[in-house]
């Protein structure tokens, strides 16, 4: 499964939450992640992300692809990512 | 077109950015984007951007799909749009 992850943290945990992602999915630009990953994966990188999140503050969004290739990826300006893994 | 568009825009640029995307698409979160848009609207949206955007510091990343079907969308903790537009 194709997955593009955006965060939106309070200062306290945002550091946590990168951290976190890191592991599991490939950083493309500030709090934005993207990668291929399993649901089991995914489920398990949510759950850790629960025990620290603040549901009142805190913001997960995440769109889930099953085909990577039918989204055609853009890039206007600086790269952030120091990964070579781009379309 | 489907479009999910992120940007990372210098201070002094993002207020400017930030507006520009409201009339091109729906806000989800901080300054990430999403909507249907033509190729023809969303050229002239990057035009614009283009104008007043610092290439050695300002990125936009967008991700684009012809069906918004095959994105499934997720929020986890709090729901910062104020559009009744998810899926």
């Amino acid at each position: 499964m194709y997955v593009i992850l955006v965060y939106d943290f309070g200062e306290k945990r945002v550091g946590k939450m990168l951290k976190l992602c890191r592991r599991y999915l490939n950083w493309i630009q500030n709090s934005v992640f993207e990668g291929e990953i399993s649901e089991v994966r995914l489920k398990e990188m949510l759950m850790l992300a629960e025990k620290f999140m603040d549901k009142e503050s805190d913001s997960i969004i995440m769109f889930k692809s099953y085909y990577q290739h039918e989204m055609d990826k853009m890039i206007i300006g600086k790269e952030r990512s120091q990964l070579d893994n781009f379309l």
